[in-house]
């Protein structure tokens, strides 16, 4: 029996590590930590835990947690887990962090990007970046695991296989990424109101998301030359999924073939990545509530471009399911275990 | 290996039960009946079973989806198994209607408020009504079971209790319910399109609901005479989900301690249902996607009325998933296999 | 040229009363009140209103307010306007409260269910309460309008003239109610965030809402004897709009031809107020946008009971559409103008 | 008194028209003309304009309706107006075709995009392209005016002042776009029912939309030269709305004062386009119900791109309101006339 505890179990990545978990039967949550619910049922903040978590929360005591676990799941601020790791708490237990702390692995890009002083320097060379169809050899030896963004993990696996392949132009790449509202948080703020999002679609930090520097690393190491890209988020008026649709202009002499060989060669063993039949695109529904990662792509040869388009749940293939699937295979377990809900399409 | 045939296969409560029994490794699914789309892969019409669900749809033949089958489910419009059902039909599997064919006991009834005749008279009184709270001895050994219309589930789980234990005045109740739009169904309708029911709330079929005589006759059974209720149907900007508000006047010396009693033993034991603490009322989204039934009650001195508040998702324990647990039933299977999802609140 | 002034002009009734006003020629704001935004330019927070609003944000001092105003509205918390008017405010300005402050003529009954006590008494005998289809000629010479809630606007519009004409029996009304998620205001409240509210439907405030002494007073007054109804508001996913079901006993004699007389003798002048015709139910998108109150019935002979279902605007006839149409009576002005907006149903 | 005609008029386009220009006084609808609910009252398809709008339709009749119209609007199927059109119709009245059938010059890349044969080949050059902002004086003497698509309004005007001055690459142009449900029309499709649109986000029509032609011509006239876009179109859960989003390469030299300088010299006196203050970005909802056009964007100097935010309401700015703003010009009228809602942001 696996013992998990969670920090920040009372925020929306943290609830769905939560519900996964506990329909796990070799897995035990021991603790569940919150800065704002320490001492509540959690149930009485999920009620739709009721019955099957009816434990009171504690505070986010990193140290505290990982004493009784085996692994802990950090769903925090940024700058949180940065503070609070240190070599007892690496001697406890596992860690998988689904801020973005140690994602990005040159500290001054973080800084930059993040506004943040990093307080674990030392720990950023050692941590895997948690995207198990890239690095799955490197996680399943980790002490922590860094769980990738939301919107990098959609926008990497839609794009790595064109630029590991040389099949598209480097400088063209642009992103218009659109997400479902959890992304945002369970923080009361005004912006995050049913009534300020619905019927709206909006776009923001055009140019400046902080996700930008994580897409860019890896899209960087899969083209062994630096990538630069734009970057555009957007809100839609729902509660989970990312849909990325990408733009890139293609190589000369690049073949519909290429491109197919290309997604195929890279994706052909990976179980929850599908690519699409031809002439259909990706859609959030039809991967909401699993960990799957839907691609597709149309390449139109009016203005040479493929338009790319990938989705995933947020919340799970861009949180709380890559992080189970990251414990899988520290853990040794079945890479699937956990994760095989079929998509609740209505 | 439990073989499996959908008939309905490619409505919203078909849809659910290959979603559901895909997951399961005892359960195969043979046969994927659908009138509108024999001959298309299941999976061109719900892209979110790529890869799980590719087969191509048959037919609606019963007779010949029998053959294949230990169990058949129809999730057909009404009449329909009553015109196709036959004892060779039942001599090679077991059916399970989520029509309302067999859900009511007196066809005159029936006839009246379908507005159709019916075509397997003789078949009414074996055919068991598949609410395993009430029925589970006679489920366990049925041929041919009627599952329950969502509302009625939802309705008469959430009052039958007070019924039963003659808490209530059997002449008072009336029960405001309320659903979200997968309810309605699959069919092209304008009055379904998202921009006719989003931003909207209506009632329907005031007074002349066609599960209106289903609550009844179990209400009635429950309560030993005859119960006549106002019932109200709603919709919802939802997609997901029953809300069902019953209103009933407390017989003199009923007491807060006799409400819990009756609901306690009559539900202890009841892993799907959940009755609530006290000061909550039920919610949909906090049962959404899973075969929980949540209840709630206030009682209202100043009104010497109780307010009951039930909720169920209406494609799981209101149709797809209360099958499945009728199929364990029949099976000799643990009740809750395959219905273990955890609610997915957001 | 009505001088107006706003207090609580950033919360969602104020904004309406900005946009509904900003549209006349006859009207001016002259003040912005706002206690979170003071010193903010007012389209920075309601971007809608760029190039018409871009006045700076006050405070919310009724007195200075009220010297530069002709009128002035106040869409502010309990309790506020009962602390800040006085003779010198209502020399000043006349005032409109969308607050309850000034709703419930009988002090104790208002200070038992808002749990305040109130600090004008003496003007609660003055006030006039601002539902114009039953206080018309009282509005028009008032200086202190109580402008009436959401869910009792749309109750007792509903109701009432069963009550007047003695038709339904008295103590067997249950309004079951459904609001948009506007009516619970514009503050970062966790319940109020688009992933709490979505695909969700529940009661709340059961036998409790504040609203309930305000729609007793109104129907006692109408049917001439204390009413004590059942009340059990909802809130259902959409942003605007309330949905009432209304339950009644009709008392025996009463034909359909005694209600249909006893709506159109009530209502048949009033230019805001629809019955609809035979068989049509009210839909709360009808009415979107507008100042119209929708209103239809149907009689169960099965249970002897009426079902009337009334819709509004909660923004609109249940707040600052109705504050307007007393501003309109109260200056001598045609009650319709600025009101004729159709809904906008998609 | 103009006399107004509208074909189509119980489509969504053909609703909004009913519902503007039912609140003017200087105009008056004679025909409700539509194919599908020839006789039957328009109030009783679209309650919401219940005692405003209760007359009964006609059948699609365009020479009839021209009789007695000063004016004729279709909002019809591509190709109808082209089949019905004849001198005839012109001398009788003024024609604004909401359909595509007059927006193409060149034949053949209508007939090529739209895959029919153009019935009137003859009008087109007579046609002038109904967006005010470009090409108002042709308009005010116009008597066939081809009313601009929903992408396009909101694309052209977002963009053709760079292209215009010279301040991007003619050939980085990217389009990527989101709409809400209404565009896709009120026809029963199972595609546009809510449980298949709500909770999802698409792209369709990739490389391969219809408007993108249009886009091309007005962007090519723009910058005097031939241009070709990517554009991508995407179906957002909401009911109105169009967001685009552009980005494109910036020219060598080009500063942000040149952009600002281009978009205030093009749309400085224009009033329906409000340019937005720095570091804001377009949102659906700031344009809802109203005729505005929000235009926003971020100079991304990593990239070295322009990214343009630009958004309208889909049936006002993109199909009702721009065609009664045309009226408003064919007819000598102030071109706000019946315009002048402000955005109901929620």
């Amino acid at each position: 029996m696996i013992k998990a505890s969670i920090v920040g179990a009372t925020g929306y990545a943290g609830a769905e590590l939560v519900r996964l978990l506990l329909q796990r039967e070799d897995v035990k949550i021991v603790g569940y930590g919150s800065k704002s619910f320490a001492g509540e049922s959690y149930s009485g903040i999920f009620r739709s835990m009721y019955k099957y978590a009816d434990d009171v929360c504690e505070n986010d005591n990193v140290s505290e947690l990982s004493k009784k676990a085996d692994i802990i799941f950090t769903a925090t601020p940024q700058g949180f887990l940065a503070e609070n790791i240190n070599d007892e708490v690496l001697a406890n237990a596992k860690v998988i962090d689904l801020s973005a702390d140690f994602r990005i692995k040159d500290v001054d890009v973080y800084e930059k990007w993040y506004k943040l002083e990093h307080k674990s320097k030392g720990l950023i060379k050692e941590a895997v970046y948690g995207l198990p169809e890239l690095y799955r050899e490197e996680i399943k030896k980790a002490r922590l695991v860094a769980n990738p963004g939301c919107y990098p993990t959609c926008s990497i696996l839609s794009l790595q296989p064109l630029l590991k392949h040389k099949l598209i132009d480097e400088k063209s790449i642009i992103i218009d990424a659109k997400s479902g509202i959890s992304g945002a948080g369970r923080s009361g703020k005004v912006d995050n109101l049913f009534c300020e999002v619905n019927e709206n679609m909006k776009a923001y930090g055009i140019g400046s998301h902080r996700h930008t520097p994580e897409i860019e690393a890896q899209l960087s190491k899969a083209a062994g030359e630096d990538i630069v890209i734009s970057f555009t988020p957007h809100l839609v008026p729902m509660m989970r999924g990312i849909l990325v649709t990408a733009y890139a202009s293609l190589k000369a002499g690049t073949t519909e073939e290429d491109i197919k060989n290309a997604y195929e060669s890279e994706y052909a063993n990976e179980k929850f990545i599908r690519l699409l039949r031809k002439n259909e695109n990706a859609e959030t529904r039809f991967v909401k509530g699993s960990n799957f990662v839907d691609i597709g792509y149309v390449i139109d040869n009016r203005t040479n471009r493929i338009v790319v388009t990938g989705a995933i749940d947020n919340l799970i293939k861009g949180a709380a399911g890559q992080a189970i699937q990251n414990m899988n295979l520290m853990f040794g377990i079945d890479e699937e275990c956990g994760l095989k809900s079929l998509p609740m399409s209505i």
